[in-house]
C-alpha cells in the first residue's frame, strides 16, 4: 500500500510539474523531461547525497508512472487547468508522503534523525527546485505561501515521536504525514505565509 | 578509436558551450568553467546517478581536452562564429556519440535498457542544461528545433536492436548513432521541430 | 584547529549566502535553505563527484553551524549590511580555507593533483553557484572581479609545492591558502579583474 501511495505521489508530482511549466512554450518531449525530473528529482538527489543506489534504477515503475502522468497531463492540459486547486492539495499530499517515506528510508540506512529530516525536505522540494531552475522561473523558495515549512514541522514531529515515544512508532509516519498535509492544506486554503517580520525584505 | 572519438566529442561540446555563452560578459576563467562543465557535465551526472566512478577522475585526458578546446575557442571566438553552422552539426555528432557510448556503458554496468536510454539522454543533454542554468539563459528544453528527441529515438532504436536483434549487436551502436545524427542534422538543416499540436502553449 | 577554522568558514559562507539573497523577498525558512546550501553545497558536490561519503552525514556540526549562522544573519541583517566589506574579506578567507582543505582531502583519497585542484575550485565556488541558480540571480561566474581565479592560482601553487617540494609539505596548505586569500583580498580592495582582452564580449 505504501508502494502504491508512492506511485500516486510520483504521478501527482509529474502532473503538477508539467502544469507549472505549461506557460512556457514546451514541446511534448520537454514536457516529459520536466514531468519526470519533478517527479523523481527529489528522491534522486536524496539517494545520491546518501550514497544509496538511486531508487528508480532497479525498479523502473516510478519512471513509467511519471512518463504516463506527464503525457496524460500534456493531452489533458486544458481541462486539468480548471482542477488546479485540487492538484495543489494533491501536491501537498504527495509532499507529505514523500517526506515521510524519505525520513523512514534515511533512518533505515542508519543515519540520525537530523539527517533524516533534511532528507525529508530535500525529497519533498528537490524536484520542484530543479524544475524551476530548468525552465527559468522564480524558485518555489520565493513563494509567499508555506510550502517547505510544513515539511520541516512534520519532520521535526517525526523526529520527536521517533526519539521520545518509541511505543507509538507504528503511527509516527502516519501522524507526521497528516501534520504536514494539514498544515499545507491550511496554507493553500487560507493563503497562509510567514508574517512580514519573518521575511527579509520587509525588515530593511 | 572509440576513445579518440570520445575526445573529439568532448572538444566539440566544450567549443559549442563556450560559443553559447559568448554573448555574456565572461572572462577567460569563467569561459573555461563553462566549457569544461558543458563538456563533461552530462557524463558526470550519468556516473553519479548510476553510482559508478565519475569517468574523468581516473583518466584526466577528457578534462585536458575540454580545457584546451575552451581556451582555443576563447582565442578564436571571432572566427569560429562564422563556422557556427558547422559546429551545430558537430554538436549533433557529439550528442549522438555520447548518447550511444552512455547506453553502452550503462548496459555494461548491468542495468536494463530503459535505464540505458535515460542515461543516453542525460549524457547527451545534461552538460548543456547545466551550462544554460549557470549562465542564466533559456534552457535548451525551450528550443523549438529537435534537440533531445533524436537521442530518445536513437536510444529506443538501440534498445530495440539490442533486445530483439542480438545477431547485429556489433552494429547496434553505429546504427543508432547514425540515426541520431541524421535526425538531428535534418532538424538543423530544415529547422524541424514539433508541430503546434505537440507543444503546450499552442493548445491553450 | 583546522576543524574549528572549517566551522568558521561554514558560518561565513552561510552569512554571505543569506546576505547575497537578502534583496529577494525570502522568508526565514527559505533564508535557512539558501544559507545552508551556500555553506555546504560546494563540499557536498565535491564528495558526490569523488564518490566519498558526504562530509556532513556523519558529523552534523557543519549543518548546525550553517543553520545558526543563517538565522543570526536573518535577525541581524540590517546591521550586517554595513559590514558587507568585512564579510567579503571573510568570504575570501573561507574560500581559501575550503579550497585547500578540499585539495588536501582529495589527495588523501588517492586522487592526483589535477583532480585535487578541480575539487578545490568546486568546493570554493560550488555553493555560491547553486545559490545563485536557486534564487535566479546572475551567476558569480559573470562577475568582473577575480573570484574563482585566485583559487585556481592557489591550487596550482599547492600542486607545484606538493609535487616538487615535498620537504615543505607541512607548510604547503598554509602557503597556498595565504596566496589565495592575498590575491582575493587585493581583488576586493582594488577592484581587480581580467583586462578587457581576456573577456569574451570585448573582443567581438
Amino acid at each position: 500500500m505504501i508502494y502504491l501511495a508512492g506511485q500516486v505521489g510520483i504521478a501527482v508530482f509529474a502532473i503538477t510539474g508539467v502544469l507549472a511549466a505549461a506557460h512556457r512554450n514546451l514541446d511534448v518531449f520537454s514536457v516529459l523531461v520536466i514531468g519526470v525530473v519533478t517527479a523523481v528529482g527529489g528522491g534522486t538527489l536524496r539517494d545520491v547525497v546518501l550514497g544509496a543506489p538511486v531508487f528508480w534504477l532497479n525498479d523502473f515503475t516510478s519512471i513509467w508512472t511519471a512518463v504516463a502522468a506527464s503525457i496524460a497531463t500534456f493531452l489533458l492540459e486544458g481541462r486539468l487547468r480548471n482542477t488546479y486547486t485540487v492538484l495543489l492539495y494533491l501536491d501537498g499530499l504527495a509532499c507529505a508522503l514523500f517526506a515521510v517515506l524519505a525520513i523512514h528510508k534515511t533512518l533505515g540506512l542508519g543515519f540520525g534523525t537530523p539527517v533524516a529530516v533534511i532528507m525529508g525536505i530535500v525529497t519533498g522540494i528537490g524536484g520542484g527546485l530543479v524544475r524551476d531552475m530548468l525552465i527559468g522561473q522564480p524558485s518555489l523558495l520565493l513563494r509567499r505561501e508555506f510550502y517547505s515549512t510544513p515539511i520541516l514541522v512534520g519532520g521535526l514531529l517525526f523526529a520527536a515521536l521517533y526519539e521520545w515515544l518509541p511505543q507509538v512508532r507504528a503511527f509516527t509516519g502516519v501522524l507526521s504525514a497528516t501534520a504536514i498535509f494539514a498544515f499545507r492544506a491550511a496554507a493553500i486554503r487560507y493563503h497562509l505565509g510567514y508574517p512580514d517580520w519573518l521575511t527579509v525584505r520587509s525588515k530593511t
